[in-house]
């Protein structure tokens, strides 16, 4: 159970390209159960789960103290005994069962934790087949004309942009929202309205790169994402698994490629 | 519907203190039904909703292509006729429903979008009335000594911190994960079993101050909240309803105050 993983990471600057290994944050589905009852579903970094599910109980207003709790334990997967993605907190009142409405998650029966995750994406999504290639340097510019084409950033600070641009590096969708979730899915809307060739298309998050911004690309069938921050384990194991190209601190001159680097000529 | 709202803040620079007009970005619910039926609730940044409730609908596998969609329309709230918080999108096929484990929200009658969001609030919350108060230099310490503790940012750039702080600014709890909400929840499961006091404790986010965070924050009843970032408007709008101090863009010798300033000693 670490917090980080080592990955094969193509760290580029300027015109200088290198492979190295680089440390990326751990994301992993987490399932918590009440008296054996799914409760909620949260994409997290293992480590001090029983504090986020004491926390959690606590702020969804389940519990309200501390006593009520009687204890909390990970359920044994027959078939993956090492993972710990599954917890349940049994209650002292043991008969206590939750009305539907105060679970965060309605599937009782949890394909994200139990077996393996990218097994169940498997079933709805294909790998990523687009033979599109763009420039290093158009890659370096795209921060640039997304913070320009920005209109409420610099008023609040607190907003993330998304942008969808073509292989020219003209932006084509700019969507804001302070969740970078909703940025994203606002853009993939807007050109699914639009009826965009998604195949052609390169998605840029102003924030972290993590699983579920990874798997909305991957839904839509985008073939290039990057970010100016820092991508997830698990967004990369999903891309490299899928074919996607994924590039993360893309800043200035510099970026890391972490999958399917082919789709960036490093080379005029 | 704007996209930002004006608060008016404290901004404090080394030993000045001065209150401006400032604009935080806006965060408002949405709940999305399809065919009638409540498939969501998120917390957003209001514009494009159709292209949310589109870009949702598809990466979550409810519709594959454009034409499945009929019409988007917002629901009108008979009380609050200019509230544009529920969207409905009926489906070509008006006669489908969706399964409950294809939702993502299980309780049919939306309280925070139908009604006003802060009411709902009042129900489980109580106002904050902590005495505690803290001097402004020890504030402007917190950042680097959260900063000093964590030991993932560093190697991975990709994880949020959060730290509790006691009156005399002494790290008490730690806890770091790839979401903000977690690394709270973490911190706040720590405190209910160690049984803190929280009436005297001091919680810093590393990213956003967004309404979630805030409101587990008041749950768990602590005074004073500070982010090295921005806050959003509901997070504010709930903080000075509810009594809770909160901080933002607190770095180096600066921070803005946008709610209950008293709690922080500006002056020696």
């Amino acid at each position: 159970m670490q917090d980080f993983r080592r990955f094969s990471v193509q760290k580029v600057h300027d015109r200088q390209a290198s492979t190295v290994e680089d440390d990326l944050v751990t994301e992993e589905p987490l399932e918590i159960r009440v008296n054996g009852q799914s409760f909620s579903v949260t994409m997290r970094t293992p480590g001090n789960d029983f504090d986020l599910a004491r926390g959690l109980l606590w702020t969804e207003g389940i519990i309200t103290s501390e006593p009520e709790i009687g204890t909390i334990a990970y359920c044994p997967d027959e078939q993956q005994p090492d993972l710990k993605n599954i917890l349940n907190v049994t209650l002292v009142d043991t008969s206590r069962t939750l009305e539907s409405s105060r679970r965060l998650w309605s599937n009782s029966s949890c394909g994200l934790c139990g077996k393996a995750t990218l097994d169940s994406i498997h079933q709805v999504c294909r790998p990523i087949t687009s033979s599109i290639t763009i420039d290093r340097d158009l890659v370096y510019s795209l921060p640039s004309r997304l913070r320009e084409a920005q209109s409420n950033f610099e008023r609040t600070g607190g907003i993330h942009a998304v942008g969808m641009f073509d292989d020219e590096g003209s932006l084509v969708i700019l969507r804001e929202d302070i969740g970078r979730h909703n940025a994203v899915d606002k853009v993939l809307g807007a050109a699914l309205q639009a009826g965009l060739p998604l195949a052609k298309l390169i998605v840029l998050v102003s924030g972290r790169l993590g699983f579920e911004i990874a798997q909305k690309a991957l839904v839509a069938g985008v073939p290039i994402v990057a970010s100016i921050s820092a991508p997830s384990s698990l967004a990369v194991e999903l891309a490299k698994e899928f074919g996607m190209t994924t590039v993360g601190f893309l800043r200035g001159h510099s970026m890391n490629i972490y999958s399917h680097p082919q789709r960036i000529r490093l080379r005029p």
